[in-house]
């Protein structure tokens, strides 16, 4: 049975354990085994940097066993995503695994970007478009920035996007339930993940 | 000659290509070949999208090619790191490269929190400390999100953080060089990378 490793912000939650739960059940209804942070418990330890270490290492070490990765790129204290979440995304990637990712806010990239600018863009002399602190705006049509969405779309996955209520920003499954169903139905990629030259064959405009 | 992947938001700034430049030339001066976003030309794309797609390509290319990562974290467009940037630094953990990170403000991961809550702080029936949202903090005495600092950590690497002049947030290199010193005294780590059961051996606390 395939493995996915459940990456998201859900752990900074109050009710982190029922919302894991409830996604946990999701999966495993797809015939996935879910891993998730925050299931195997951390050791003591004897300072708070060790404990942070060593979380790293049991996260780090349910991705090198999961099949894939489902992300949660929800916006996170902030227009953008966890950065836990991201550095996950990107590992899973680098590994070759199965990836999906979902944000349960529908805006791509560029609208987020305009709303968080207040639509005070300018035209560069370049003739990329800029903020007022001078700093250019991504506008590729892509749900994130052009190395999340890239990466999962090239390795032939998908970055599902839901316009969630507001009270529901961080529990909605309809995203992630489409991750769900787009990985159930990728072909076996392998347990030893996609090589690099696998990537791009069949999925670039 | 080894070969360190730049990665970082100075691809938006409106100078991008002098700031490049600036780290370029010191990456050469502690004798390591810089590879920059934006080095190599895109080749012209029928769709925005597909414009984004190989920019992705090019860029996971480069990380593939080099032997290290040296990620600017600085805050950008918000109290947290540029994901584009973190999902790079997952990227070549997984692969088990030389890393290095530093950010130009010397606030730790928790400060910033605070910052960001002003200080509207409680601690949950839990004891975990939660901001007026409900959502939980990391207090781990780490500079950002646990997954980057012990992504970068247990695999021998640093976190620099120094604190720069406002006006010098993303050009200032004092940090970025504390980088360019730390991996020219590590040891070869070989070009396959580390894997995974060479992780953690000395690094953790």
């Amino acid at each position: 049975m395939k493995k996915l490793y459940i990456a998201g912000p859900e752990v900074f939650l109050p009710n982190a354990r029922e919302q894991m739960n409830r996604k946990a059940a999701l999966v495993r209804s797809y015939g996935f085994e879910p891993l998730c942070p925050g299931d195997l418990d951390i050791p003591p330890q004897k300072t708070k940097k060790a404990l942070g270490l060593a979380i790293s290492r049991v996260n780090e070490g349910m991705m090198n066993e999961a099949h894939g990765i489902i992300a949660n790129l929800t916006p996170f204290r902030g227009p953008w995503a966890d950065v836990g979440t991201v550095f996950e995304l990107g590992y899973m990637c680098a590994l070759g695994r199965l990836i999906a990712a979902y944000s349960n806010v529908a805006d791509d990239h560029y609208t987020r970007l305009l709303a968080y600018y207040g639509n005070r863009i300018t035209e560069g002399a370049d003739g990329h478009a800029r903020g007022p602190d001078g700093l250019s705006l991504e506008n590729f049509g892509m749900a994130d920035n052009l190395m999340l969405d890239g990466g999962v779309e090239r390795r032939g996955g998908i970055v599902a996007t839901h316009h969630a209520a507001p009270d529901e920003l961080y529990t909605d499954l309809t995203a992630f339930e489409a991750c769900l169903k787009h990985l159930s139905m990728r072909p076996d990629a392998g347990d030893e993940g996609l090589r690099p030259e696998e990537l791009d064959a069949s999925n670039d405009g």
